[in-house]
């Protein structure tokens, strides 16, 4: 039988899979300094395997083969998983592959050099064709698949995502933007003008703030019988849903730098502790996408996090770890600081959208041809300086050299940050609509019931449906501006 | 050509081997406690990838077609090598691999379980059964390589060793240590009558016993850019040449018992982070085999660390990192101390011996069939009260049933033990021969010319040279044991 072959590859896969991912978390946590060549030859050896078995001929027979078979509904949805898994995989030819990996690995290597020297045009060119590969590979995934060519980028992320739904409703989300940050920056100035901000005192031990992220992420719903917390330089969600290793790094002087970042990471690691494992072999079993699992992390971070009710549950809790005397009003005003910034990474979530909309119209704009890459610097400052008042003219470092994504050649990516945003804002909506206790149960630690609908709604299914049919039948509809806006005006408008 | 063929299959059993080690590894150290069954299948799948990989019917072809072509002294000795392994690898049919690996687990199983509840009648049928599995695999692998079937089992561990030429060395030993033991410990006893044991205080904090112990590792030679030292249940040296990782626990009551196991790891580590790099991707590359690695490791931690010059360096690194105020007769009473006892892992330089020469002897008998299982106890209970004056009748936990190896079908093993301690005596009195400021050098914490002779001789040859050859070539003499008996001499006869 023909499933049974693509079943019976799919372990082989996982294991390969399981290999990477804890080398990978391994790297960047436990491994000695030195260590690193040999453990880049493994990793690259190891991939190559995977990608060889994950892309033998004989898998797209045993796809036409299984269609014909007699299975139940679970094989049927693994068998569209494996055909899309196959798909991607294999619709750009190795000659391409290979031609892009080089170009991309001395696009990064330069970028690390030359955005600490501003340098624009020593870096353009290498850009310059990254762009282009760009262009050609939308077009030949957009062959394989029959859609528009960045959409065709965009469904690498997020399967069923698609600019014609999508423009509109970030143009929605600008327009509003726009006109709300200088609106939420004045509430700011008046609060802060009546009762100034409190600074984090510090020094915050490391050991002390280690404890007290652990007490929230498990109370959070992390399970420490199947993930680990560890240190490393960035932050990240890695490991297998069987034992997911998340990490953040300390800064003494902040505790609530490293705090929100394992909460945002927690909500990462609930998805893939979560995930049904019964399919844990086939592509079917993993995270529905980029977008689907920001929107876990976001959640986790923006709707519980920063919520104020939390504040009630966690403040005493902090205290009790670091010791400090804080109240609720005094926390806040650092949780939900917002602040007009040229950094992505650094923006608070009234500001960070904008940032994401100005790359998602500028790749769309340099995939379709409407602009070269050496047209981005200004057209990068005129967005700037449209959505968020600020000019980055000739200061390539802070902008459009600020981000790896585009020298490392993910031209499609940068829009699930924001429609996580979205996501997690339109699910926290339905949440309140099926469980009215919502906030009540947040400022009381408890989080049985919210994570009981997460899974029930998102986590078990995992790559049943498209990203917009799973945001549509667990929030009852399709991706809607208001629930995001909604939540910004009710948190921030003062 | 032919060889260059098997130099890529290195290279990708190279990094099988990369995620096998490292993920063993992480298991015993950094994985959550539920992610054991999804690692154990990912292990089981990619130790399933390695066999395949590296027994490939087409290597034979290669193997047999390389010998014919213009190689290099290097490419030659590493062909042997690539030979030794594929004949290891491919000498039992895979039907008595699958039957032996079921009975093994089984075994084992019934080892831990009935180990604790001292039922050897229990645990007997299962032991008779691994002993004919033992007995069928070492006339299988006579068969293939030629040699006798008990030899054809320490071929796996030591090629090159001969139950011919050890065993009347180590006749020549339990003669000695006959005799020794009891002259041992009277010497101990006269001394502890004049001076009495001053006991360990405590407690001592796991974080000041862990810098103590990177202090004297990295002292001794441990490069702290390719390895690192975490915490397991078992003590072991793992992880790969470019990343070693050694593991020991902590005590608050007694630092010595951690300290002792990392100079002892550390001595594992030395030999795998000094192997000659530009072999790392062919058997020629690995260290030599068991018998050679134990030698490593006890020259570290028997030639060095229990060497009384080490301790006029160690004792005030100890007084700095843990506070206490010792002197060097006191340090070496417990360093040194000798007892008769029932349990090999628990025992000293001195007994060591005895009870690794029992289980040879009982070996050789078995698999030639002149004893069965059943006879064991009482021909263990026999060589017990004649080595070591120990009766262990009706005490099969502390006597036959002690040791995993058995029951895991490793016969053909243990004499690597003893053969590690002569080796390493062997090796530390060519030394003091070559470099005559020996002890001075240990007394004063220097260890770069020892740690150079010892790359040069030992590391830097990875297994161009089969065991006994290695050591003939390091020290200019085949096994004497006259060098482990001066040793035991001049440290415990008084």
């Amino acid at each position: 039988m023909s499933f049974a072959k693509l079943d019976e590859t799919g372990r082989k896969l996982e294991a390969l899979e399981h290999a990477l991912a804890i080398l990978g978390a391994d790297e960047a946590t436990h491994m000695a300094v030195g260590g690193g060549e040999k453990r880049a030859e493994a990793l690259s050896t190891l991939a190559g395997m995977y990608h060889r078995q994950a892309t033998a001929p004989e898998i797209a027979d045993w796809i036409a083969a299984a269609e014909g078979e007699s299975l139940n509904d679970e094989q049927r949805a693994a068998l569209v998983e494996f055909r899309r898994q196959y798909t991607n995989l294999t619709c750009l030819p190795a000659e391409f592959v290979e031609r892009q990996t080089k170009a991309r690995l001395r696009a990064e290597q330069l970028w690390r050099d030359l955005r600490a020297k501003n340098d624009w045009s020593g870096f353009l060119p290498a850009l310059a064709g990254i762009v282009d590969l760009a262009r050609e590979e939308a077009a030949l995934r957009a062959g394989a698949l029959g859609i528009d060519p960045y959409d065709a980028l965009m469904e690498q992320y997020d399967p069923g995502n698609r600019a014609a739904e999508i423009a509109p409703i970030f143009e929605e989300l600008k327009t509003f933007l726009r006109d709300f940050v200088p609106k939420a920056l004045a509430a700011q100035e008046e609060r802060l003008a009546k009762t100034p901000m409190r600074p984090l005192s510090g020094p915050y031990a490391q050991d002390k703030q280690r404890e007290l992220g652990l007490a929230m992420m498990t109370a959070v719903g992390f399970d420490l019988t199947h993930g680990s917390l560890s240190v490393s330089h960035h932050p990240f969600c890695g490991g297998v849903p069987s034992d997911v290793r998340i990490t953040t790094r300390y800064k003494t002087s902040d505790f609530l730098s490293a705090l929100m970042g394992v909460l945002h990471e927690t909500g990462h690691a609930l998805y893939e502790q979560n995930l049904p494992k019964q399919w844990s072999h086939w592509p079917l079993g993993k995270a529905r996408g980029m977008a689907m699992h920001e929107s876990q992390s976001l959640f986790v971070e923006m709707q519980l996090a920063r919520n104020p009710a939390f504040w009630r549950w966690a403040l005493p809790i902090v205290e009790r770890h670091l010791g400090e005397d804080w109240n609720v009003p005094d926390i806040l005003a650092h949780v939900l600081h917002v602040e007009r910034g040229l950094i992505r990474v650094e923006a608070d979530e009234v500001t960070y959208p904008l940032h994401v909309i100005l790359r998602f119209e500028l790749e769309q704009d340099l995939i379709a041809g409407r602009i070269e890459a050496a047209d981005i610097p200004e057209a990068w400052d005129a967005k700037m300086r449209d959505y968020l008042g600020l000019s980055t003219l000739d200061n390539f470092q802070d902008g459009p050299m600020q981000d790896v994504h585009w020298p490392g050649g993910a031209f499609g990516y940068f829009p699930s940050y924001t429609l996580g945003a979205m996501f997690a804002a339109q699910q926290a909506a339905a949440l309140r609509r099926d469980h009215p206790a919502f906030d009540e149960d947040i400022a009381e630690g408890r989080f049985e019931a919210i994570n009981d609908w997460r899974r029930e709604k998102i986590w078990s299914q995992g790559s049943r449906w498209s990203t917009p049919d799973l945001l549509q039948r667990a929030t009852g509809e399709r991706l809607n501006a208001a629930y995001f806006i909604d939540h910004l005006k009710a948190r921030y408008a003062g």
